[in-house]
């Protein structure tokens, strides 16, 4: 695995391309470029669509983000198969990238230990040491992974804690990264390092200091939210003065991911922190309040008519509200996707009204299409120096009220 | 709507034509062949199913069902919609049918009235009376529907209720042709008569001749089953000689249709009875419970491999049996659907362990397919008069145990 940095703006934005080699197609190589945003998926697969129905959204991630607590139940299976988890989840197309947890559930606080990190499912509870999470991504084979880690840390975490997070997640590592050496199965296999250390400024500049020293391919910048948190999206305000410190340590060629900053004025920030890799878990989050993504990021083209249009409070609008009844418009006038072409407010307002499983399907299509699209815009605002012109557009449209959680 | 009876073979079973007019396609015509399953739907759209992978699946019958009691809530949207249900769920490329209830669900017995019948949604309950079940048809300008009736009574009903249900739906009927023929919205749409009576002769004996005397264009034979049980299947043997009495009544040239004829050996039984119409909700029932249609219906190729890969006691397999864990191989080996295709029974396996939406998705598409396919199986063996080959081959499936309900 590869980054390379091709131009960081003076706004600090990056922009890059990641050259990947993956394990289980004969050692392919593919390109992707950053800024991006992987696909977000439930148990290996998009929520609510079969492949063919996300295939047929444009802008699709190449890379699509798993999760090690959804899929660890799996690892007898999966090894058996041998094919890995994109083939088995019929996502071989894309590069696949398993996290440790899903960052859009609520994950019960305070049960990892010196020894691993517990990972949630239907199930329960499923305790992970370093030793079994390498046999897991022997048997997932992804295309680069998170090392395990201790991210349960937020704001109100103590400096100890903090420092017990840094530590435990080194010591993971080094562990991860001795038996990753050795393992015929993940030479070609990426590792990415979880900076941690909460809000402490000291643990968080040890834990980059030594996951940068460590022979890992990338970054996952963590331990930031309260892990039994619903709808736990960073405050980048919040963080900014303490990444940009501790990003000065991180080596510039390696790229950064950052779980959990989802809404899309929060993205345009974390851009400007220099963060490269982003999830797309939010169009799930207002896919399933019954939301429709409207915001625009048409900077280019950004007439009075078309801010009229869509002008809403906010970047999102509630097709469970009452007044959706009788609108036989599309969710978003001149989108281009499936939904909008095909299917108007007032049956998806009926379809939500009698909890009908195609509301959330159409919904997902919609929502993941036009965060894709945003994502393209941000790239190409990148190129072609109009970031800031994106950026206002974005604030601008900021909800004067947070959205139900 | 015009029907054409094209023969009887001697075991009893019909082959015909339904030619239909479209009512919002400026009269367009459309002919179907019989008998045939209608598609089944939730709130308007087929349960779990965007209409493009809908559109994906082999041998769709060109028919949707919905159900007055989901849709009666959007009357006043429709009614300013203008344009029918059919376009309002982006299924205008199909006929539509609407029947009084949905058949696949528990219905609470004992709420219709003199006045009219009640109807269930998630909403509760709504009486329906038949000026405003005729106000509902014009909003939603269907191809045909069924005229409001009492279908409320089964083996256990007295002489009394059924006669009852005979009397009302008649009466509901009257009122309904006669505004139905004032009306302009409904000039080119079908009405089909219930015939009602329970388990009782001379009740079923009056209604099929009164409903056969008016000008109706064909008949959904009713009030065999208790509309609040759960799976309430027609057992066809039970009604067998009551509906052979029954069916002499009624004028041949005219489609006959019946709910709840669902597992293949009660479809094949009811055919000889001389149906024309079935439901595909049987392939929405296997998929809630998480099974997979697999019984073989390939009566010209039904080789001693072929029975013994399908091998299975009845029409299905539970993919939440422990044994699919680490099983690879397709729902049903050699199928050609989109399922089968792409997913093992593994990974479904898993899907369903953890509640994934996409398990239905999946073995819907599935079950849609495998149960179209046998619909058309059943046509090819009545024109090349081997329809008893066929019906050995299913009868010899039968499971030695019902299935779960």
């Amino acid at each position: 695995m590869r980054f390379s940095l091709r131009s960081v703006s003076h706004c600090g934005c990056r922009v890059g391309t990641l050259s990947c080699t993956r394990a289980v197609n004969d050692g392919e190589n593919k390109e992707v470029e950053t800024p991006l945003c992987t696909l977000y998926t439930k148990k290996g697969s998009a929520p609510y669509l079969s492949v063919d129905m996300l295939k047929r959204i444009e802008k699709l991630p190449p890379i699509v983000n798993m999760h090690l607590s959804s899929l660890a139940d799996y690892t007898e299976a999966l090894n058996k198969f041998q094919h890995g988890v994109g083939q088995f989840t019929a996502l071989q197309d894309f590069l696949v990238y398993i996290s440790v947890h899903d960052t859009g559930i609520e994950i019960p606080s305070g049960y990892n230990t010196k020894a691993g990190t517990a990972v949630w499912n239907k199930a329960g509870k499923k305790l992970i040491e370093p030793q079994q999470f390498v046999k897991c991504q022997e048997a997932f084979r992804p295309t680069f992974y998170q090392a395990l880690s201790d991210s349960d840390t937020d704001k109100n975490s103590g400096k100890k804690r903090a420092m017990k997070a840094v530590d435990r997640t080194l010591d993971f590592l080094d562990t991860i990264l001795e038996l990753h050496k050795k393992s015929e199965r993940l030479r070609d296999v990426g590792v990415f390092g979880s900076v941690e250390g909460g809000f402490h400024e000291e643990a968080r500049m040890r834990s980059a200091r030594e996951t940068a020293a460590r022979n890992v391919d990338g970054f996952v910048i963590e331990g930031f939210y309260a892990q039994n948190e619903k709808n736990k999206q960073i405050d980048v305000e919040e963080i900014k003065d303490l990444c940009n410190k501790v990003f000065k340590i991180l080596p510039e060629e390696k790229p950064r991911l950052m779980h959990a900053v989802w809404s899309p004025d929060q993205v345009v920030m974390a851009l400007e922190l220099g963060i490269d890799v982003f999830d797309s878990c939010y169009p799930w989050l207002v896919t399933e309040r019954g939301g429709a993504l409207v915001f625009s990021f048409q900077y280019h083209n950004n007439s009075e008519n078309e801010r009229e249009a869509r002008s809403t409070d906010g970047f999102e609008i509630s097709l469970k509200d009452k007044s959706m009844f009788e609108d036989f418009g599309a969710p978003v006038p001149g989108c281009s996707c499936y939904t909008c072409q095909n299917f108007t407010r007032s049956y998806i307002h009926h379809l939500l009204n009698t909890s009908e499983l195609l509301a959330p399907v159409l919904l997902m299509i919609h929502n993941f299409h036009h965060y894709f699209e945003f994502f393209e815009s941000l790239r190409s605002s990148l190129k072609t120096d109009q970031f800031l012109k994106l950026k206002t557009l974005i604030l601008e449209q900021r909800p004067s009220q947070e959205p139900p959680k």
